[in-house]
Protein backbone atom coordinates (compact mmCIF):
# COMPACT_ATOMS: atom_id res chain seq x y z
CA UNK A 1 0.00 0.00 0.00
CA UNK A 2 2.26 2.73 -1.28
CA UNK A 3 1.20 5.96 -3.33
CA UNK A 4 2.07 6.31 -6.80
CA UNK A 5 5.37 7.62 -7.29
CA UNK A 6 4.98 9.92 -10.42
CA UNK A 7 2.45 12.17 -12.05
CA UNK A 8 1.75 9.97 -15.25
CA UNK A 9 1.12 6.95 -12.87
CA UNK A 10 -2.50 5.59 -12.51
CA UNK A 11 -4.14 6.65 -9.44
CA UNK A 12 -5.13 4.25 -6.63
CA UNK A 13 -8.72 5.07 -5.93
CA UNK A 14 -9.76 5.56 -2.16
CA UNK A 15 -13.06 5.09 -1.83
CA UNK A 16 -14.85 6.38 1.48
CA UNK A 17 -17.71 4.20 1.70
CA UNK A 18 -20.04 1.92 3.96
CA UNK A 19 -22.75 4.44 3.63
CA UNK A 20 -24.62 1.49 3.42
CA UNK A 21 -22.26 -0.93 2.83
CA UNK A 22 -23.97 -2.66 -0.31
CA UNK A 23 -23.91 0.88 -1.91
CA UNK A 24 -20.47 0.48 -1.40
CA UNK A 25 -20.11 -2.86 -2.90
CA UNK A 26 -21.94 -1.70 -5.85
CA UNK A 27 -19.69 1.32 -6.35
CA UNK A 28 -16.44 -1.39 -6.17
CA UNK A 29 -18.13 -3.42 -8.51
CA UNK A 30 -19.11 -0.36 -11.18
CA UNK A 31 -15.32 0.94 -10.93
CA UNK A 32 -14.42 -2.78 -12.35
CA UNK A 33 -17.20 -3.07 -14.66
CA UNK A 34 -16.87 0.56 -15.95
CA UNK A 35 -12.66 -0.18 -16.48
CA UNK A 36 -11.81 -1.64 -20.34
CA UNK A 37 -9.16 -4.24 -19.71
CA UNK A 38 -7.64 -7.04 -21.70
CA UNK A 39 -5.74 -8.42 -18.75
CA UNK A 40 -7.27 -8.65 -15.29
CA UNK A 41 -3.91 -6.92 -13.82
CA UNK A 42 -5.10 -3.44 -15.85
CA UNK A 43 -8.09 -2.99 -13.59
CA UNK A 44 -7.61 -0.31 -11.42
CA UNK A 45 -6.37 -0.46 -7.85
CA UNK A 46 -9.33 0.47 -4.95
CA UNK A 47 -8.17 0.69 -1.39
CA UNK A 48 -12.13 1.07 0.54
CA UNK A 49 -13.33 2.29 3.92
CA UNK A 50 -15.99 0.62 4.51
CA UNK A 51 -17.42 2.36 7.42
CA UNK A 52 -20.90 1.56 8.79
CA UNK A 53 -20.24 3.49 11.33
CA UNK A 54 -20.62 6.62 10.28
CA UNK A 55 -22.90 8.84 12.16
CA UNK A 56 -26.24 8.73 10.33
CA UNK A 57 -25.85 11.30 7.57
CA UNK A 58 -29.68 12.12 7.48
CA UNK A 59 -30.66 12.95 10.97
CA UNK A 60 -27.44 14.86 11.85
CA UNK A 61 -28.82 17.35 8.34
CA UNK A 62 -32.03 17.31 10.55
CA UNK A 63 -30.21 18.59 13.72
CA UNK A 64 -30.97 15.39 15.17
CA UNK A 65 -27.65 13.93 15.42
CA UNK A 66 -23.46 14.17 15.31
CA UNK A 67 -21.87 15.04 12.58
CA UNK A 68 -20.37 12.84 10.31
CA UNK A 69 -17.77 15.21 9.03
CA UNK A 70 -15.01 14.35 11.85
CA UNK A 71 -15.14 10.58 10.79
CA UNK A 72 -15.26 10.91 7.18
CA UNK A 73 -12.13 13.58 7.16
CA UNK A 74 -10.75 10.31 9.77
CA UNK A 75 -11.80 8.53 6.91
CA UNK A 76 -10.36 10.35 4.13
CA UNK A 77 -7.27 11.02 5.68
CA UNK A 78 -6.62 7.13 6.50
CA UNK A 79 -7.21 6.25 2.84
CA UNK A 80 -4.73 8.79 2.03
CA UNK A 81 -2.00 7.20 4.40
CA UNK A 82 -2.92 4.13 3.06
CA UNK A 83 -1.66 4.81 -0.31
CA UNK A 84 -4.82 6.52 -1.90
CA UNK A 85 -4.10 9.18 -4.62
CA UNK A 86 -7.64 9.91 -5.82
CA UNK A 87 -11.01 10.13 -3.63
CA UNK A 88 -14.62 9.54 -4.08
CA UNK A 89 -16.89 8.61 -1.71
CA UNK A 90 -20.05 6.35 -1.93
CA UNK A 91 -22.90 8.49 -0.57
CA UNK A 92 -24.34 11.33 -2.28
CA UNK A 93 -25.78 12.97 1.05
CA UNK A 94 -22.43 12.79 2.70
CA UNK A 95 -21.24 15.42 0.23
CA UNK A 96 -23.04 17.58 2.82
CA UNK A 97 -19.82 17.37 4.89
CA UNK A 98 -17.24 17.41 1.61
CA UNK A 99 -15.64 20.32 3.22
CA UNK A 100 -14.69 18.19 5.98
CA UNK A 101 -12.86 15.55 4.00
CA UNK A 102 -11.06 18.35 1.73
CA UNK A 103 -9.66 20.00 4.50
CA UNK A 104 -8.58 16.76 5.73
CA UNK A 105 -6.55 15.54 3.05
CA UNK A 106 -4.02 16.51 0.21
CA UNK A 107 -5.07 14.02 -2.37
CA UNK A 108 -7.63 15.03 -5.28
CA UNK A 109 -11.67 14.51 -4.21
CA UNK A 110 -14.04 13.84 -7.14
CA UNK A 111 -18.04 14.67 -5.88
CA UNK A 112 -20.56 12.61 -7.12
CA UNK A 113 -22.80 15.33 -6.54
CA UNK A 114 -20.75 17.92 -9.45
CA UNK A 115 -20.20 14.58 -11.87
CA UNK A 116 -23.78 13.33 -11.83
CA UNK A 117 -25.25 17.31 -12.51
CA UNK A 118 -22.65 17.09 -15.25
CA UNK A 119 -23.87 14.12 -16.65
CA UNK A 120 -27.15 15.17 -16.66
CA UNK A 121 -25.83 17.73 -19.20
CA UNK A 122 -23.79 15.88 -21.34
CA UNK A 123 -25.91 13.13 -21.52
CA UNK A 124 -29.58 14.48 -21.89
CA UNK A 125 -29.15 18.06 -23.63
CA UNK A 126 -32.30 19.36 -24.15
CA UNK A 127 -33.63 17.69 -20.61
CA UNK A 128 -34.42 20.57 -18.29
CA UNK A 129 -36.63 18.92 -15.50
CA UNK A 130 -34.26 16.40 -13.89
CA UNK A 131 -36.37 14.07 -11.15
CA UNK A 132 -34.76 13.30 -7.59
CA UNK A 133 -34.65 10.25 -6.14
CA UNK A 134 -32.68 11.31 -3.26
CA UNK A 135 -32.23 10.79 0.38
CA UNK A 136 -34.42 13.67 2.78
CA UNK A 137 -30.59 15.04 3.84
CA UNK A 138 -29.26 15.24 0.55
CA UNK A 139 -32.67 17.41 -0.39
CA UNK A 140 -32.26 19.27 2.94
CA UNK A 141 -28.90 20.27 2.03
CA UNK A 142 -29.94 21.11 -1.51
CA UNK A 143 -27.07 19.47 -2.76
CA UNK A 144 -28.61 18.37 -6.46
CA UNK A 145 -30.92 21.47 -6.54
CA UNK A 146 -27.85 23.57 -6.40
CA UNK A 147 -25.62 21.92 -8.58
CA UNK A 148 -28.26 21.43 -11.22
CA UNK A 149 -29.50 24.88 -10.37
CA UNK A 150 -26.26 26.10 -11.53
CA UNK A 151 -26.41 24.37 -14.74
CA UNK A 152 -29.70 25.77 -15.71
CA UNK A 153 -31.54 22.42 -15.06
CA UNK A 154 -34.85 22.06 -13.00
CA UNK A 155 -35.30 19.61 -9.93
CA UNK A 156 -38.50 17.52 -9.49
CA UNK A 157 -39.09 16.51 -6.35
CA UNK A 158 -41.51 13.95 -5.40
CA UNK A 159 -44.53 14.84 -2.81
CA UNK A 160 -43.71 14.86 0.89
CA UNK A 161 -45.92 11.92 1.37
CA UNK A 162 -44.54 10.19 -1.33
CA UNK A 163 -40.85 11.10 -0.71
CA UNK A 164 -41.26 9.86 3.20
CA UNK A 165 -41.68 6.54 1.53
CA UNK A 166 -38.30 7.17 -0.31
CA UNK A 167 -36.82 7.74 3.18
CA UNK A 168 -38.53 4.69 4.52
CA UNK A 169 -37.65 2.23 1.72
CA UNK A 170 -34.04 3.92 1.78
CA UNK A 171 -33.28 2.43 5.36
CA UNK A 172 -35.11 -0.72 4.01
CA UNK A 173 -32.20 -1.11 1.22
CA UNK A 174 -29.83 -0.44 4.26
CA UNK A 175 -30.79 -3.28 6.53
CA UNK A 176 -31.00 -5.93 4.15
CA UNK A 177 -34.31 -6.17 2.82
CA UNK A 178 -34.80 -8.39 0.07
CA UNK A 179 -34.19 -6.04 -2.94
CA UNK A 180 -36.41 -8.43 -5.17
CA UNK A 181 -39.37 -7.43 -2.80
CA UNK A 182 -38.52 -3.25 -2.77
CA UNK A 183 -38.07 -2.90 -6.32
CA UNK A 184 -42.04 -2.15 -7.36
CA UNK A 185 -42.43 0.36 -4.56
CA UNK A 186 -38.74 2.15 -5.81
CA UNK A 187 -40.31 1.77 -9.62
CA UNK A 188 -44.10 3.54 -8.27
CA UNK A 189 -41.58 6.42 -6.86
CA UNK A 190 -39.66 6.75 -10.17
CA UNK A 191 -43.18 6.81 -11.90
CA UNK A 192 -44.53 9.46 -9.75
CA UNK A 193 -41.92 11.77 -10.85
CA UNK A 194 -42.07 11.29 -14.46
CA UNK A 195 -46.05 12.13 -13.88
CA UNK A 196 -44.58 15.11 -12.31
CA UNK A 197 -42.78 16.14 -15.54
CA UNK A 198 -39.08 15.02 -14.95
CA UNK A 199 -37.43 14.52 -18.64
CA UNK A 200 -34.89 12.24 -16.83
CA UNK A 201 -35.01 10.42 -13.82
CA UNK A 202 -31.54 10.73 -11.23
CA UNK A 203 -30.88 8.00 -8.95
CA UNK A 204 -29.37 10.39 -6.44
CA UNK A 205 -28.64 7.74 -3.60
CA UNK A 206 -26.39 4.80 -3.95
CA UNK A 207 -29.48 3.15 -2.28
CA UNK A 208 -31.66 3.43 -5.86
CA UNK A 209 -29.53 1.14 -8.41
CA UNK A 210 -29.89 -1.36 -5.94
CA UNK A 211 -33.26 -1.33 -7.01
CA UNK A 212 -34.25 0.49 -9.91
CA UNK A 213 -32.88 -1.19 -13.00
CA UNK A 214 -33.29 2.02 -16.40
CA UNK A 215 -36.08 -0.90 -17.65
CA UNK A 216 -37.94 -0.11 -15.43
CA UNK A 217 -38.38 3.27 -15.60
CA UNK A 218 -39.79 5.06 -18.72
CA UNK A 219 -37.51 7.88 -18.88
CA UNK A 220 -33.59 7.88 -19.35
CA UNK A 221 -32.44 7.10 -15.29
CA UNK A 222 -29.29 8.62 -14.84
CA UNK A 223 -27.48 6.62 -11.93
CA UNK A 224 -24.88 8.84 -9.78
CA UNK A 225 -22.73 5.91 -8.87
CA UNK A 226 -22.00 4.46 -12.12
CA UNK A 227 -21.62 7.58 -13.70
CA UNK A 228 -18.51 8.26 -10.77
CA UNK A 229 -17.60 4.82 -11.50
CA UNK A 230 -16.93 5.93 -15.28
CA UNK A 231 -15.30 8.84 -14.14
CA UNK A 232 -12.90 7.70 -12.11
CA UNK A 233 -11.75 5.77 -14.57
CA UNK A 234 -11.39 7.79 -16.52
CA UNK A 235 -9.38 10.27 -14.16
CA UNK A 236 -7.49 7.32 -12.58
CA UNK A 237 -6.02 6.72 -15.99
CA UNK A 238 -5.60 10.04 -16.94
CA UNK A 239 -7.50 9.90 -20.06
CA UNK A 240 -8.80 13.36 -19.21
CA UNK A 241 -8.14 16.42 -16.63
CA UNK A 242 -9.58 16.30 -13.27
CA UNK A 243 -12.35 19.04 -12.98
CA UNK A 244 -11.51 22.12 -10.85
CA UNK A 245 -14.16 20.94 -8.31
CA UNK A 246 -11.95 18.15 -7.58
CA UNK A 247 -8.25 20.03 -7.02
CA UNK A 248 -7.10 19.79 -3.46
CA UNK A 249 -7.46 22.67 -1.46
CA UNK A 250 -4.00 21.82 0.96
CA UNK A 251 -0.72 21.18 -1.16
CA UNK A 252 0.69 17.74 -0.73
CA UNK A 253 2.82 17.75 2.08
CA UNK B 1 -8.66 4.28 10.98
CA UNK B 2 -7.76 2.44 14.01
CA UNK B 3 -7.46 -0.73 15.35
CA UNK B 4 -9.93 -1.42 17.66
CA UNK B 5 -8.70 -0.90 21.44
CA UNK B 6 -9.98 -4.28 24.00
CA UNK B 7 -10.53 -7.97 22.89
CA UNK B 8 -13.77 -7.44 23.38
CA UNK B 9 -15.24 -5.27 20.77
CA UNK B 10 -16.00 -5.85 17.04
CA UNK B 11 -12.83 -6.81 14.92
CA UNK B 12 -12.50 -4.75 11.82
CA UNK B 13 -12.62 -7.11 8.59
CA UNK B 14 -9.35 -6.10 6.35
CA UNK B 15 -10.28 -8.20 2.56
CA UNK B 16 -7.11 -8.70 0.63
CA UNK B 17 -8.87 -8.48 -2.93
CA UNK B 18 -8.87 -7.86 -6.07
CA UNK B 19 -8.76 -11.10 -7.81
CA UNK B 20 -10.75 -10.21 -9.73
CA UNK B 21 -12.17 -6.90 -8.77
CA UNK B 22 -15.81 -8.28 -9.02
CA UNK B 23 -15.23 -11.01 -6.72
CA UNK B 24 -14.23 -8.61 -4.22
CA UNK B 25 -17.29 -6.51 -4.38
CA UNK B 26 -19.24 -9.84 -4.61
CA UNK B 27 -17.66 -10.62 -1.21
CA UNK B 28 -17.65 -7.29 0.31
CA UNK B 29 -21.83 -7.63 -0.57
CA UNK B 30 -21.59 -10.60 1.18
CA UNK B 31 -20.39 -9.73 4.04
CA UNK B 32 -23.30 -6.41 4.42
CA UNK B 33 -26.13 -8.97 3.42
CA UNK B 34 -24.49 -11.92 5.88
CA UNK B 35 -24.76 -9.17 8.74
CA UNK B 36 -28.24 -9.27 10.86
CA UNK B 37 -28.55 -5.84 11.56
CA UNK B 38 -31.41 -3.33 12.90
CA UNK B 39 -29.41 0.28 12.20
CA UNK B 40 -27.06 0.65 9.42
CA UNK B 41 -24.42 1.38 12.03
CA UNK B 42 -24.46 -2.21 13.45
CA UNK B 43 -23.13 -3.26 10.08
CA UNK B 44 -19.19 -4.33 10.03
CA UNK B 45 -16.49 -2.23 9.20
CA UNK B 46 -14.56 -3.32 6.59
CA UNK B 47 -11.57 -2.15 4.73
CA UNK B 48 -10.57 -3.47 1.52
CA UNK B 49 -7.38 -3.16 -0.28
CA UNK B 50 -8.96 -4.35 -4.00
CA UNK B 51 -5.71 -4.76 -5.95
CA UNK B 52 -5.81 -6.53 -9.14
CA UNK B 53 -2.07 -5.69 -9.84
CA UNK B 54 -1.19 -9.24 -7.75
CA UNK B 55 1.00 -11.33 -10.20
CA UNK B 56 -1.09 -14.05 -11.87
CA UNK B 57 -1.42 -16.97 -8.81
CA UNK B 58 -2.63 -19.62 -11.99
CA UNK B 59 0.51 -18.60 -13.87
CA UNK B 60 2.72 -18.71 -10.87
CA UNK B 61 1.59 -22.43 -9.37
CA UNK B 62 1.88 -23.56 -13.26
CA UNK B 63 5.55 -21.96 -13.07
CA UNK B 64 5.26 -19.61 -15.70
CA UNK B 65 5.62 -16.28 -13.82
CA UNK B 66 6.44 -14.14 -10.39
CA UNK B 67 4.96 -15.22 -7.11
CA UNK B 68 2.23 -13.04 -5.89
CA UNK B 69 3.20 -13.75 -2.28
CA UNK B 70 5.63 -10.89 -1.47
CA UNK B 71 2.61 -8.25 -2.81
CA UNK B 72 -0.05 -10.14 -0.72
CA UNK B 73 2.03 -10.10 2.23
CA UNK B 74 2.06 -6.32 1.20
CA UNK B 75 -1.39 -5.84 1.16
CA UNK B 76 -2.12 -7.84 4.76
CA UNK B 77 0.81 -5.29 6.39
CA UNK B 78 -1.01 -2.31 4.95
CA UNK B 79 -4.43 -3.73 5.92
CA UNK B 80 -3.42 -4.50 9.04
CA UNK B 81 -1.66 -1.01 9.42
CA UNK B 82 -4.80 0.84 8.61
CA UNK B 83 -6.68 -0.45 11.56
CA UNK B 84 -7.96 -4.12 10.43
CA UNK B 85 -7.89 -6.67 13.30
CA UNK B 86 -9.21 -10.16 11.36
CA UNK B 87 -8.09 -10.84 7.74
CA UNK B 88 -9.85 -12.54 5.23
CA UNK B 89 -8.80 -13.09 1.21
CA UNK B 90 -11.32 -12.79 -1.65
CA UNK B 91 -9.39 -15.59 -3.82
CA UNK B 92 -9.43 -19.03 -3.34
CA UNK B 93 -6.22 -19.94 -4.98
CA UNK B 94 -4.47 -16.70 -3.45
CA UNK B 95 -4.82 -18.88 -0.42
CA UNK B 96 -2.05 -21.42 -2.12
CA UNK B 97 0.50 -18.14 -0.60
CA UNK B 98 -1.70 -17.94 2.45
CA UNK B 99 2.47 -18.53 4.52
CA UNK B 100 3.43 -15.29 3.11
CA UNK B 101 0.24 -13.47 4.59
CA UNK B 102 0.38 -15.35 8.07
CA UNK B 103 4.25 -14.82 8.46
CA UNK B 104 3.47 -10.85 7.81
CA UNK B 105 1.17 -10.13 10.19
CA UNK B 106 0.11 -10.09 13.90
CA UNK B 107 -3.83 -10.86 13.57
CA UNK B 108 -5.99 -13.51 12.45
CA UNK B 109 -6.30 -14.91 8.86
CA UNK B 110 -9.28 -16.61 8.36
CA UNK B 111 -8.73 -19.53 5.31
CA UNK B 112 -11.38 -19.33 2.77
CA UNK B 113 -10.36 -23.10 1.69
CA UNK B 114 -10.31 -24.19 5.77
CA UNK B 115 -14.19 -22.59 6.33
CA UNK B 116 -15.45 -24.28 3.11
CA UNK B 117 -14.17 -27.66 3.59
CA UNK B 118 -15.35 -27.32 7.30
CA UNK B 119 -19.02 -26.12 5.84
CA UNK B 120 -19.06 -28.94 2.96
CA UNK B 121 -19.24 -31.66 5.86
CA UNK B 122 -21.56 -29.11 8.46
CA UNK B 123 -24.18 -28.48 6.05
CA UNK B 124 -24.02 -31.29 4.00
CA UNK B 125 -24.08 -34.15 6.08
CA UNK B 126 -23.84 -37.47 3.94
CA UNK B 127 -22.08 -36.47 0.99
CA UNK B 128 -19.58 -37.43 0.27
CA UNK B 129 -18.27 -36.55 -3.51
CA UNK B 130 -17.46 -32.98 -3.86
CA UNK B 131 -17.56 -31.72 -7.16
CA UNK B 132 -14.95 -28.67 -7.50
CA UNK B 133 -15.33 -25.78 -10.04
CA UNK B 134 -11.73 -24.49 -9.53
CA UNK B 135 -8.98 -22.50 -10.65
CA UNK B 136 -6.54 -24.41 -12.35
CA UNK B 137 -3.80 -23.05 -9.99
CA UNK B 138 -5.97 -23.75 -6.73
CA UNK B 139 -6.06 -27.13 -8.21
CA UNK B 140 -2.94 -27.64 -8.71
CA UNK B 141 -1.74 -26.68 -5.26
CA UNK B 142 -4.25 -29.13 -4.43
CA UNK B 143 -5.46 -27.08 -2.03
CA UNK B 144 -9.20 -28.37 -1.66
CA UNK B 145 -8.08 -31.84 -2.64
CA UNK B 146 -6.27 -31.80 0.49
CA UNK B 147 -8.48 -29.98 2.56
CA UNK B 148 -11.79 -32.35 2.11
CA UNK B 149 -9.30 -35.61 2.00
CA UNK B 150 -8.55 -34.53 5.47
CA UNK B 151 -12.54 -34.40 6.43
CA UNK B 152 -12.80 -37.71 4.46
CA UNK B 153 -14.74 -36.05 1.81
CA UNK B 154 -13.18 -36.99 -1.63
CA UNK B 155 -13.00 -34.13 -4.63
CA UNK B 156 -14.53 -34.47 -7.90
CA UNK B 157 -12.81 -32.77 -10.72
CA UNK B 158 -13.47 -31.65 -14.56
CA UNK B 159 -12.05 -33.59 -17.06
CA UNK B 160 -9.22 -32.09 -18.62
CA UNK B 161 -10.45 -30.84 -21.50
CA UNK B 162 -13.44 -29.17 -19.40
CA UNK B 163 -11.35 -28.03 -16.88
CA UNK B 164 -9.65 -25.75 -19.78
CA UNK B 165 -13.38 -24.50 -20.71
CA UNK B 166 -13.86 -23.00 -17.34
CA UNK B 167 -10.19 -21.49 -16.85
CA UNK B 168 -11.13 -19.96 -20.10
CA UNK B 169 -14.41 -18.87 -18.73
CA UNK B 170 -12.92 -17.92 -15.38
CA UNK B 171 -10.28 -15.24 -16.79
CA UNK B 172 -13.56 -13.72 -19.42
CA UNK B 173 -15.49 -13.01 -16.02
CA UNK B 174 -12.34 -11.03 -14.77
CA UNK B 175 -12.25 -9.38 -17.90
CA UNK B 176 -15.92 -7.84 -17.87
CA UNK B 177 -17.64 -9.62 -20.04
CA UNK B 178 -21.29 -9.64 -20.18
CA UNK B 179 -22.51 -11.96 -17.01
CA UNK B 180 -25.64 -13.43 -18.61
CA UNK B 181 -23.74 -14.55 -21.36
CA UNK B 182 -21.43 -16.55 -19.93
CA UNK B 183 -24.09 -17.96 -17.31
CA UNK B 184 -25.57 -21.03 -19.23
CA UNK B 185 -21.62 -21.93 -19.85
CA UNK B 186 -20.85 -22.29 -16.20
CA UNK B 187 -23.90 -24.21 -15.93
CA UNK B 188 -23.14 -26.36 -18.20
CA UNK B 189 -19.42 -27.11 -16.17
CA UNK B 190 -22.06 -27.64 -13.18
CA UNK B 191 -23.82 -30.43 -14.77
CA UNK B 192 -20.41 -32.13 -15.98
CA UNK B 193 -19.51 -32.91 -12.30
CA UNK B 194 -23.33 -33.85 -11.01
CA UNK B 195 -23.08 -36.03 -13.87
CA UNK B 196 -19.22 -37.50 -12.55
CA UNK B 197 -21.08 -38.53 -9.49
CA UNK B 198 -20.73 -35.00 -7.18
CA UNK B 199 -23.30 -35.02 -4.26
CA UNK B 200 -22.82 -31.20 -3.46
CA UNK B 201 -20.94 -28.96 -5.73
CA UNK B 202 -18.24 -26.50 -4.54
CA UNK B 203 -18.59 -22.94 -5.96
CA UNK B 204 -14.12 -23.04 -5.12
CA UNK B 205 -13.68 -19.65 -7.40
CA UNK B 206 -14.40 -16.38 -6.55
CA UNK B 207 -15.62 -15.89 -10.26
CA UNK B 208 -18.21 -18.45 -10.40
CA UNK B 209 -20.60 -17.42 -7.49
CA UNK B 210 -20.85 -14.52 -10.13
CA UNK B 211 -22.23 -16.43 -12.94
CA UNK B 212 -23.98 -19.50 -11.26
CA UNK B 213 -26.74 -19.70 -8.78
CA UNK B 214 -28.14 -22.42 -6.75
CA UNK B 215 -31.31 -22.61 -8.83
CA UNK B 216 -29.34 -23.57 -11.85
CA UNK B 217 -27.88 -26.43 -10.45
CA UNK B 218 -29.23 -30.14 -9.46
CA UNK B 219 -27.20 -30.35 -6.60
CA UNK B 220 -26.92 -28.26 -3.51
CA UNK B 221 -24.63 -25.24 -4.08
CA UNK B 222 -21.90 -24.28 -1.79
CA UNK B 223 -20.72 -21.05 -2.28
CA UNK B 224 -16.99 -20.14 -0.98
CA UNK B 225 -17.40 -16.21 -0.65
CA UNK B 226 -20.99 -16.90 0.80
CA UNK B 227 -19.81 -19.13 3.60
CA UNK B 228 -16.84 -16.80 4.02
CA UNK B 229 -19.16 -14.14 4.47
CA UNK B 230 -21.09 -15.67 6.88
CA UNK B 231 -18.11 -16.85 9.02
CA UNK B 232 -16.49 -13.39 8.92
CA UNK B 233 -19.72 -11.90 10.34
CA UNK B 234 -19.46 -14.55 12.86
CA UNK B 235 -15.90 -14.32 13.97
CA UNK B 236 -15.95 -10.92 14.03
CA UNK B 237 -18.81 -10.23 16.50
CA UNK B 238 -17.05 -12.92 18.64
CA UNK B 239 -20.09 -15.12 18.23
CA UNK B 240 -18.15 -17.86 17.98
CA UNK B 241 -14.13 -18.50 18.73
CA UNK B 242 -11.40 -18.11 16.25
CA UNK B 243 -10.40 -21.27 14.63
CA UNK B 244 -7.20 -22.65 15.02
CA UNK B 245 -6.64 -22.17 11.77
CA UNK B 246 -7.09 -18.44 11.86
CA UNK B 247 -4.55 -17.46 14.67
CA UNK B 248 -1.79 -15.76 14.06
CA UNK B 249 1.42 -17.21 13.91
CA UNK B 250 3.50 -13.88 15.13
CA UNK B 251 2.29 -12.34 18.48
CA UNK B 252 1.16 -8.57 18.45
CA UNK B 253 3.87 -6.12 18.87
Amino acid sequence: MTAMDTDSAEHVIGVIGGMGPQATADLLAKLAAAAPVATEQEHLRVLVDSNPKVPDRNRALAGDGPSPGPVLADMAAGLERAGATLLAMACNTAHAFDEAIRSAVSVPFVSMIEEAADACLRQHAGARRVGLLAAPGCLRARLYQSALAARGLEPVLLHPERQRAFDELLYRIKLNHPPAALRPAMAALARDLVDAGADVLLAACTEVPLVLSPAEVERPLLDATWNLAERMVCYARRLEPLPDHALPRRAAA
